[in-house]
């Protein structure tokens, strides 16, 4: 059998690797049209925060592991223009401008995502510049090197923007954050995102909502950010207003996309042609809390999309029931945890969302060094049901979310909830962990 | 309706408190044999680490509060000796020798639980110490601060002597420790211990297991603690052996009483007599895991319990799951946590118990700072349930075990929890968190 794969990131050589494992007979042939694979994509903004490290520094395996200690047919430079998936073919060019063609018994698409760059004058400069694999962290970083950049403007304030923040305000440039947003981190809660604000402008970082970009001019002197109401100035601009699932070969072969154009793919990773699957970034999810399709592009994801594709081509039927949508950024002192729906997303699906905002200390009152997280915690008025939490604080903010995940993962109702016997000592947190204080109240309102 | 709680400590007060929010107009009398009420007595062992710090440091709520503010007849200095249940009265006498009787409709019976000392000769001398209440702390810190200790003896290796090292090492006092199991913490695997006692021994405590103590003898120079093979000096002896729990009162009043002598209590904390409660160390608990009885005598059950009370004599209909023996407790610079049952734990419970240890890093590849955490994850073979696990590292092991707490009270199987949406960010761990490498891992095995 010859299983082929479109991309050798995350998805892909987890694919490729377990694949390999399941039946080391098996032909597997990996197309990557970069010549990056097995890398940790989302340690960049970490590795161009510290001049001495190598962008390279962040390659968990190289190329020749796999070609040669796993037995993979690795080609890199390998850009797949097309699939025929009625005579199951794929067909493309290298990066030398030959063309191949190669035929598969399964395939996986595992194309990633983008960032999304704005369709305006400008933003071709070499010096307006995002971030996604690592040939973008290699253009940042020799970038910064030469150029001996003083002012950046990021456009764009989620993960990577304000990781990226982080990154050169430790390389002592000078940041100017903007977002086209009215609010600042719009999806939480005005209590938490002024919180994590505060953090950000006490180290010197300029924040800019409900500013949109119009225009981006290199004069002699510098690059000139012409927005509706201010014209910025800047040596580079970092661009980081979202990614988009790479669909679009997937798309012309007829494959079914859902949730903002990502591959549709069943719980077993199978898009709408059996002989395709798709996983990562370019492929949707079920979310735990509405039972319905999502797209939230994160790397455990990833590679545990790319294993389960790998197992069932090998004939096992592994089902992956969903996602949460948790996540945690570091930004400065802070941390910045989420997991489960918005109130917002909570009314898409129907449910009628009520939350509560509680502030707790992250030690016991006994405990040297306590210091504020704020947690909002949402439930469904109707069921019960708890729908998602978002956290703020110093430490124990990222860890403490793995909670709530797994208790949207059971469908637990908040009463539940609240009967968690959660850890408690006291460097580590009150008797009642923050979270237990937040369902507790939240409780308390959906029993009035 | 009067309402008479025995013991004024954490689930004491909690009830306390609880009930006059629920109905002001409560009669509500509090009989607690000390003088100290609502205080941290988890923080003792940081408070007495401190010198500058005061033991009533600890004290969240002054007995008037209660009285003043609160409304609630806290009565101090007395002590219970007797219940009548059929007449439903109570009797005792306070230390000033003045009795007292009560008439309840309610009781609870919340007297905690002592240290377990042994009956041997010299363990009544004044320089031989335990912990459970403030009036020790306070005991201890004055012992401490009179004394001028060099040299102390802790008796018994658990979450308070190990807490007590550390305090006892931050006055410059050299510690031995002693236990008298053959292994160093036998609740936990050689792996996971012995990580724990390189820690522990690399801050020049000295540590000695199967280490059986007959006699402690007072000379004239210093304390002689004599055991099977060795004789110790010290100037303190600190007994930590275990506690066990406050059922006299309720023994002698004919209640039932289960686990290691605790207060038999059903999922509302009603006792055998339905007009007595009992909650805190004294009192059993259902266990998530096994849904049979068990006694974890821990503060957040203590309060939550205390809680439960005060709503069902208030006619609300609370009832309490159970708990999952979450614990966790720092010592130096390691954390170590544990939730669920241990091996010999699920043996006894007719589980088939099936571990693994894995090895994991605390952060990602790319983020400066990793360290080593150990996690021991068990499940039952026949079911593939998630059993429990025990955790030892750095950082984010504290936090971390709560995932699973939550995972043992929805009964999930190792292989759900293998699909946990856990976070990932690379200042917080790996891609595949510890817990689910763990959890990968302890699949494979029970697919075998």
């Amino acid at each position: 059998m010859r299983f082929v794969i479109i991309g050798g990131d995350a998805a892909g050589m987890s694919a490729a690797s377990r694949a390999k494992r399941n039946r080391p007979d098996m032909d597997i042939i990996v197309l990557e049209k970069t010549h990056d694979v097995s890398y940790s994509a989302c340690g960049m903004p970490y590795n161009i925060a510290d001049k001495d490290k190598l962008i390279d520094d962040l390659v968990v395996r190289k190329a020749d592991v796999f070609r040669e200690k796993y037995g993979i047919n690795l080609l890199t430079g390998h850009f797949v223009e097309k699939i025929d998936s009625l005579n199951k073919k794929v067909f493309g060019a290298t990066d030398q401008g030959k063309s191949f063609e190669f035929s598969y018994d399964k395939l996986l698409i595992a194309t990633g995502g983008s960032p999304i760059v704005p369709k305006l004058p400008g933003f071709d400069l070499p010096c307006v510049m995002a971030l996604k694999n690592l040939h973008h962290g290699r253009q940042i970083k020799d970038y910064l090197k030469e150029k001996k950049v003083k002012k950046v403007v990021i456009m764009g304030i989620g993960y990577i923007g304000l990781e990226m923040c982080e990154a050169f305000h430790a390389q002592s440039i000078e940041v100017t954050m903007i977002d086209m947003s009215a609010d600042f981190l719009p999806w939480m809660t005005k209590d938490l995102s002024d919180k994590v604000r505060k953090e950000i402008e006490s180290n010197n970082i300029i924040i800019k909502t409900g500013c949109r970009v119009n225009e981006i001019k290199l004069t002699n002197k510098c690059l000139k950010i012409i927005c509706d109401d201010v014209t910025l100035e800047a040596d580079m601009v970092f661009v980081a207003i979202g990614i988009k699932p790479n669909s679009e070969l997937a798309k012309e072969a007829g494959l079914t996309t859902g949730v903002k154009g990502s591959i549709s793919v069943n719980k077993n990773l199978a898009s709408s042609d059996e002989n395709i699957y798709a996983a990562g970034d370019c492929a949707d999810a079920y979310h735990f809390v509405t039972g319905e399709k999502t797209w939230i592009p994160l790397a455990l994801r990833a590679n545990r999309a790319g294993w389960a594709v790998a197992d069932n081509i090998c004939g096992k039927n592994i089902a992956l029931p969903g996602v949460a949508g948790t996540s945690a950024f570091k930004i400065f002192d802070l941390e910045v945890s989420r997991t489960g729906l918005s109130e917002k997303e909570a009314l898409n699906f129907g449910f009628i969302p009520v939350s509560v905002t509680i502030k707790a200390k992250s030690r016991a009152h006994a405990y040297p060094g306590a210091s504020e997280i704020l947690v909002h915690i949402t439930a469904d008025k109707k069921t019960g049901r708890l729908l998602g939490v978002k956290m703020v604080g110093k430490e124990g903010v990222a860890h403490r979310i793995n909670a709530v995940a797994i208790a949207l993962q059971a469908q637990m109702t908040i009463e539940q909830f609240c009967q968690a016997d959660l850890v408690y000592a006291p460097p580590f947190g009150p008797v009642w962990d923050p979270l237990l204080t937040a369902a507790n109240q939240l409780q308390k309102q959906l029993d009035d």
